[in-house]
């Protein structure tokens, strides 16, 4: 059995920049809380509670010590209420995130109606929309954004989102928008990932997504890979790999999500190196 | 035999506006020089003609009097000569055109490289290339325009563009920029005539489309028609159309571009008249 590793798995420059920032404040902090998971790995969350990082969901819930911010953002109303408890913020935030945040501000102070294409639950985008004033709307397709009704429209993307559909979407707007002002805030790592996924999915017999199950950019992985290798199964630890999915596999291709960590998918190969040595 | 004649044929406000401020100046100024042809209606041009309205190519034909400035807009160094000489400029320009030219100057103003899309050599175009400063280019479709490089691009239409052509731009486009902003210049009636060339073309056996051979709008209303209806006639005038073109012709379309006379699409319907008189 012959194993094909994405170069491209695993974590991304936001996410290994969030990581190093977050162990760094835990030496330095006596008390440190991350306000929602640091990234989306229960496993390295599990970690950071080890050096005595703690999660909570709400603002409200933390009364002292510092506040992690995420690597998806945090809402502008979520930061303010953190600086009115003159909380030490040690900020986490994907500087890529921290950009389209920026622009949808701009974007809104400039007197546009913000659209941003993404995910309305995801912790990014609503952080996205909290710089964007009162006119916003997310749409996650084409079809919603057809029933915008403006003159000037400013568009953002969530960084995780395909550039197709931001085409779409953009093409939508235009029918209505005379004004339109679009900021390209998608971030290369995700495409580059996808596009190594569908290459591998064509060549794998199965293929192994390895992250969060509440990682959005590792479901979509799965998602991917499963329209080309029907034999895709997405796990979170090596630990959830069995046996009998791999007969009469010759190829197996191992790919991961940008929250994943590296001793996550090392013991993913390791595994399977081991089923392939008892398999022959 | 049925006609049926286009609601939208013929002039649009532009040209009306253009019409109507070039007979006042005709008879407000003893001599009056059109830089161009006011609109490309070779048989206005010749009752503009007959008021003492005199056509000049090049801005430095033309020394005295005052000037008109065709619908179809000047360049800005052309509209710089005619000042430095003192002339009395009389703007006929199109509202629309005027637009798409000041959003080009605002746009190299803000530093974007400007994309025009359109047809390079109409005066239209040359007249919002000549506001866009240096960094500019005229694309025609996605082809051209995916050959661009640029981080930061503005986006203007010529204003008798197709929507989807302007898409499919924008489309190209957002591959290379990361702050794009796209101002819809193309202006409806164009749109809202093509429309109803092609259904007029579906009823029809044939189709009469009216417009000055050097009018773009004209010439691609009857592409249009001739998609659907191969039985598409492009004439200038009514005295061309000839008698052996309605053989087991039962529905005729009539439709004419922007810039044709009331009174040519009215001779047209008339000579169509006295024909079907005949058939009978």
């Amino acid at each position: 059995m012959r194993i094909l590793l994405a170069q491209s798995a695993g974590f991304c420059f936001g996410v290994k920049r969030a990581i190093t920032v977050a162990f760094e404040a835990a030496e330095q902090h006596e008390r440190l809380t991350s306000l929602g998971p640091l990234i989306h790995s229960p496993q390295m969350v599990r970690k950071l509670e080890e050096k005595g990082v703690e999660v909570r969901e709400h603002a409200e819930d933390i009364d002292d010590g510092a506040v992690l911010v995420r690597s998806h953002g945090l809402s502008h109303g979520e930061i303010e209420a953190l600086q009115a408890k003159q909380l030490t913020i040690v900020d986490a935030t994907c500087p890529f995130v921290r950009k389209a945040q920026k622009y949808a501000e701009q974007l809104a102070a400039a007197g546009y109606f913000v659209v941003v294409v993404g995910e309305k639950d995801h912790p990014e985008v609503q952080g996205i929309v909290s710089y964007a004033g009162k006119r916003v709307a997310v749409v996650a397709d084409q079809a919603e954004a057809a029933a915008i009704r403006a003159t000037r429209i400013g568009i953002v993307a969530q960084t995780t989102q395909s550039l197709d559909n931001l085409r779409e979407v953009v093409a939508a707007c235009l029918k209505q928008a005379q004004d339109l002002r679009v900021f390209n805030t998608i971030c290369d790592a995700t495409a580059l990932r996808q596009q190594e996924a569908r290459r591998l999915s064509a060549e794998a017999d199965l293929m192994l997504v390895v992250g969060g199950f509440n990682s959005a950019n590792t479901t979509r992985l799965a998602q991917i890979c499963r329209e080309i290798q029907p034999r895709t199964h997405h796990v979170e630890t090596a630990q959830q790999i069995e046996n009998d999915w791999f007969s009469g596999v010759e190829v197996v291709g191992i790919t991961a999500g940008a929250s994943t960590p590296e001793w996550i998918i090392r013991e993913t190969v390791a595994r399977v190196e081991s089923l392939a040595k008892q398999m022959v």
